[in-house]
């Protein structure tokens, strides 16, 4: 595995590969749900690029960008085992630079949901994604479905633009009791833990009302509430593929996204129906 | 020649595409300024796209996309004789779509001179491009330097997004008196033309008082002025080539900017000393 850290030694050594390249951006702090990416992306592609960057500008001030977990050295072995071919981790001086050309997610998709508790975050995911896929220039780039919504506005994105590329969603990759992994669950104090699987449960609910014929949003999501009515829920919504609300549930066409807060840490899941 | 009106027949045609391709896009009305792009484009790479479309994202309300010319048969020769090999010519409608993930011109960079009379045009001028570098994917894109900012700003978005392509700047052409070649010329009655030389002219007496030693850009620009005195300047600028204010020119990093009104027809023209 090559690790990378110069933006014209990537260059060279992209411009040395033929055949299909997988890219999985990741913020490192590497977990199973990053780990299902990579291994999707090692089986369906000639080379594979990972890369790990803390991306500043998709951090809104007062959040935990200083405090976001940092583990180097794991995250190099895990992307070794796993066959990665190169790890690309560059510096954020090197990423950006004054008075840039800006990409602002879409005016009601970047700023509905998460964008609204967030505004300005799907601002820097665009930025840094675009800048990455310049970098990479892959032919498949994999991104999980626990970040619906980012996951949308990257294929919206790739669309608007024609970029000769492929948007792969993942699966999301559950602990054994259902918490959805994510980087941030080491924030969680044991007794936090217990009450965030409140999250998952109330999914899991809705997932069966919806087996049993209840189709009705609102019935759905007054059920998904009583279930976590210990924690801080920020928002239950039900909406279709492109982010517009849903009175009823359509089969193959929902989304259920769920944003919640557990003591201080925020926690994100949802549900694809 | 290849005449191509369709997305999907242009992926698929530029998918076919193996060895360098260069790339010119225009919005018709094409004359010898575009000529001299093409003909650069058609010697330094195997293949040529040349791409006619009328951006209306980069007219401001009031501005002249109505009646901005349009002239499709002449054009379409003139690439045909030009040796282009696929002329791309979409409809709007299969360009642009509903909530699209946005760029925006660099805060200083697209809102100077030009972006500040023309405030957003810049933003339309890189969506439209980064839209037709995901179809075309240039190895060489060719623009004039006769629009110096744009120039500018589209290196930029290169560089920024790390593009895999090369801006290439062409010298702007001339008539035989000097007026620099525009498509919005045509508007331009016989006596507003005999007027709109005092902007050449304006320059090449600015590079005359360099050639002597003038390098005061305060010295200049009243001498540029005086000679324009008959028509309705905008503004005089002199720039380094990140197009910051100098009070002295910098050879080989200096560019003279005008801007004017003949009649109802605005013109812009420079020079790079």
């Amino acid at each position: 595995m090559k690790i990378i850290r110069d933006i014209e030694a990537l260059k060279a050594v992209r411009g040395q590969l033929s055949g299909s390249v997988g890219f999985v951006p990741t913020m490192g702090a590497l977990h199973h749900g990053h780990l299902s990416l990579i291994q999707k992306a090692r089986a369906e592609n000639d080379h594979l690029i990972v890369s790990i960057f803390v991306n500043p500008t998709q951090f809104l001030p007062g959040e935990d960008l200083d405090r976001y977990p940092r583990r180097e050295e794991a995250d190099r072995k895990i992307c070794e085992l796993a066959g990665v071919d190169i790890l690309f981790m560059p510096e954020i001086s090197s990423i950006y630079r004054a008075d840039e050309v800006k990409l602002k997610a879409p005016a009601y998709l970047g700023y509905i949901l998460e964008g609204n508790r967030r505004p300005g975050h799907f601002d820097g995911v665009v930025q840094v994604v675009m800048k990455l896929f310049g970098l990479t220039r892959p032919t498949r780039a994999y991104f999980g479905k626990k970040d619906a919504q980012q996951l949308r506005i990257l294929q919206k994105m790739a669309e608007d633009f024609f970029l000769p590329l492929e948007i792969v969603p993942v699966d999301t990759v559950r602990e054994e009791d259902g918490l959805a992994l994510s980087s941030r669950n080491v924030y969680l104090r044991p007794e936090e833990r217990e009450k965030a699987l409140s999250i998952s449960r109330s999914l899991k609910r809705a997932s069966r009302l919806v087996m049993a014929g209840e189709l009705e949003s609102e019935a759905i999501k007054r059920q998904m509430h009583e279930m976590m009515k210990d924690i801080d829920v920020e928002y239950v919504a039900i909406v279709d593929r492109d982010f517009k609300p849903l009175e009823k549930v359509e089969i193959k066409n929902t989304i259920i996204l769920v944003a919640a807060k557990v003591g201080q840490t925020r926690l994100i899941d949802n549900l694809w129906i």
